[in-house]
């Protein structure tokens, strides 16, 4: 794949490291979802506008270390002026850069500093290099998050990269969850979308780290077709699950560095009527506090579990539930006998967990993915300025 | 009021204190709501059955200790035993007994224990006493919760008497909010009904101690009917304000013992569209991790705010939005040049904090009531078994 990436140090971060990433290439198909927060930032209203107006993309930018949101008509202004810089150093249209940013909520962008860095950005364009523009946008990860694949169609090979920033959400007001996928597939944009939406939704959407979304979340798919590998309707589950394979890898990873996270668990609901239900379900799991302390305790708390099942108000017939804490049968309909210490061994002695519930209502099921709550969290979210 | 008490030791709660409470009365008229946690305790069950059937109650009896949820058929049967139980020695209906359950969850009652324990307790009626009645119920409550005032209709006199317990959820599972008021005044049922869901809604319904609702919440509201202050439409909203003094008083104990709770956070939402949506809005905001990390850090966060109300998808013009911190304007449709130091100051030298947020909506405000969040919380949801 022919991606060219620039990256700078602007003096945008604190750490002084780098925060200015430029990504070029050819006019390309993309697809893109956006966060669903009302307080959307700048870059993500103005990259929501290019989406629906323009067919191919061949650049974008993103800063760290300032978020550009609640920032008004002049934070969107800014926006706009990072792709017309891109786009004047590039030589290409406007409307062919997407912007992101991620970092401080509420202050203006440094636009010197971000011009600036841009030009150097530009000026030294370099071959693509996933871990350094992991670096380059990340904020309070405590990690570089990378992930690649290949496959292969009709004797083509394609190749599937993907880079991805966030770590739940810290001071002064949130970290985002950023994500881009570079792929070789030559494809039509109203299956790419498809495939995306399908994805995001398996992968992004279904990680809690403590329940809050950000107002940057952004999630870019980009096809460049170099490859010549087609993607049509005959081979379209195949290449959705190449993507689906890179997007989960950067979703876990985010999930892990969640902010003071010891553990990632991965919640199946089983036996659901639907799909949504299913996933409801794992979702108020992956969000209950007491859920996730009690994990963070090594504590099999199985009445926590099923009274976020509870909360949910759904007609649920818990004599007929099955509850498994990894291998042990913790709940069948009632409470099950079951050997506590090795339960207790089982959380203490893995950093990933899963959890399995039966609701025995359907047969739809849903993978939720979350981590543990420990004192961390408190440290991170509670001390950074007093 | 003419209410007979009776308490007993009997051994279900491990610390060896009074867990047998027995309140006896005149035939009352009454109202309850109870948690809509589709994991609904046996002793919920059975009451709301009651609730159906029954105008009128002439006891209550509480256990503490074992929450007697996700016990299953035998869990009911138990919890009717209790009911009988008490009819026979009391000597009335077993249709008049209301039954009320906390602790554990998950494990059989030790009927042998309840069944000596009551008939101790009601060997030894006294007067009603609220503060050890408040101790009878009582679980990992840190302080005894209860409260009266007393109101005039026609020159008569009448008395609300209050007790309740609950303080966030703990292991090894959840603690429950029980709530009990008794007035003496003359109501007929729908009247007192519909107080109460008024009452309940702005009070124990507008509580966030960490977003968990318990499988056995019940508030239950008794109405002697001796003092002959009578009510009906002329005077029922003095009335309903009676009953919201001390529900809210409750209310707002349950909030301070908050687990590892420093601050009570009253948040007013003001100018929404809809009463529903000021709720949501409050809500929402009560339960952000991100929000009550900050609190307890003292950190006059102001994005995790906003963003919180931005995940509700509602359609916020944030460019009319106002946010105060106390009498601190932090956001004015834009970030406001406040003076941060005093802010930090308000937060750190108030036990009760106030959040007033204008939606530039509507006309309809909420009140929602949190505490904070920090590292108690998670010592004592994670660490209590390991």
């Amino acid at each position: 794949m022919n991606i060219k990436m620039g990256v700078a140090k602007a003096g945008i971060k604190p750490s002084g490291d780098y925060d200015i990433l430029v990504l070029k290439f050819n006019p390309s198909v993309y697809s893109a979802v956006f966060t669903q927060n009302s307080l959307a930032a700048a870059p993500v209203l103005y990259d929501r506008l290019i989406s629906n107006l323009q067919e191919k993309i061949s650049a974008i930018v993103v800063n760290s270390g300032n978020a550009n949101a609640a920032t008004g008509e002049e934070g969107y202004k800014n926006a706009e002026r990072m792709a017309e810089l891109v786009a004047q150093y590039l030589d290409i249209d406007k409307e062919e850069v997407m912007v992101f940013s991620t970092g401080v909520i509420g202050v203006q962008l440094p636009m010197d500093k971000v011009e600036k860095g841009i030009d150097e950005a530009i000026k030294n364009l370099t071959e693509f290099d996933l871990e350094l523009a992991s670096r380059a946008i990340s904020t309070t990860d405590a990690f570089y998050k990378y992930y690649e694949t290949t496959g292969m169609i009709d004797d083509k090979t394609f190749t599937v990269k993907g880079i991805a920033k966030g770590a739940g959400m810290i001071h002064p007001n949130m970290a985002t969850m950023l994500a881009y996928i570079f792929t070789d597939v030559e494809i039509e944009k109203q299956l790419l979308d498809q495939t995306v939406k399908l994805v995001a939704d398996r992968t992004f959407n279904s990680i809690s780290v403590d329940g809050c979304e950000s107002t940057n979340d952004s999630f870019l798919v980009v096809a460049t077709g170099e490859s010549g590998a087609k993607i049509d309707q005959s081979n379209k589950i195949y290449f959705a699950k190449k993507i689906y394979e890179v997007a989960l890898e950067l979703a876990k990873m985010i999930v892990k560095d969640g902010e003071g996270a010891t553990k990632l668990i991965q919640i199946s609901v089983n036996q659901a009527l639907s799909k949504e239900e299913a996933k409801k379900v794992g979702e108020a799991i992956a969000r209950s506090n007491l859920f996730k302390t009690a994990m963070f305790g090594n504590d099999p708390n199985w009445g926590r579990i099923l009274s976020a099942v509870g909360q949910l108000h759904i007609d649920v017939d818990f004599s007929k539930v099955k509850l498994y804490i990894g291998d042990f049968l913790i709940y069948n309909g009632a409470p099950v006998d079951y050997d506590r210490q090795k339960a207790v061994e089982y959380l203490k002695n893995n950093r990933e967990i899963s959890i399995d519930l039966y609701l025995s209502r359907g047969e739809a099921d849903w993978i939720f993915y979350t981590c543990d709550l420990g004192y961390k969290y408190v440290e991170i979210n509670a001390e950074y300025t007093t």
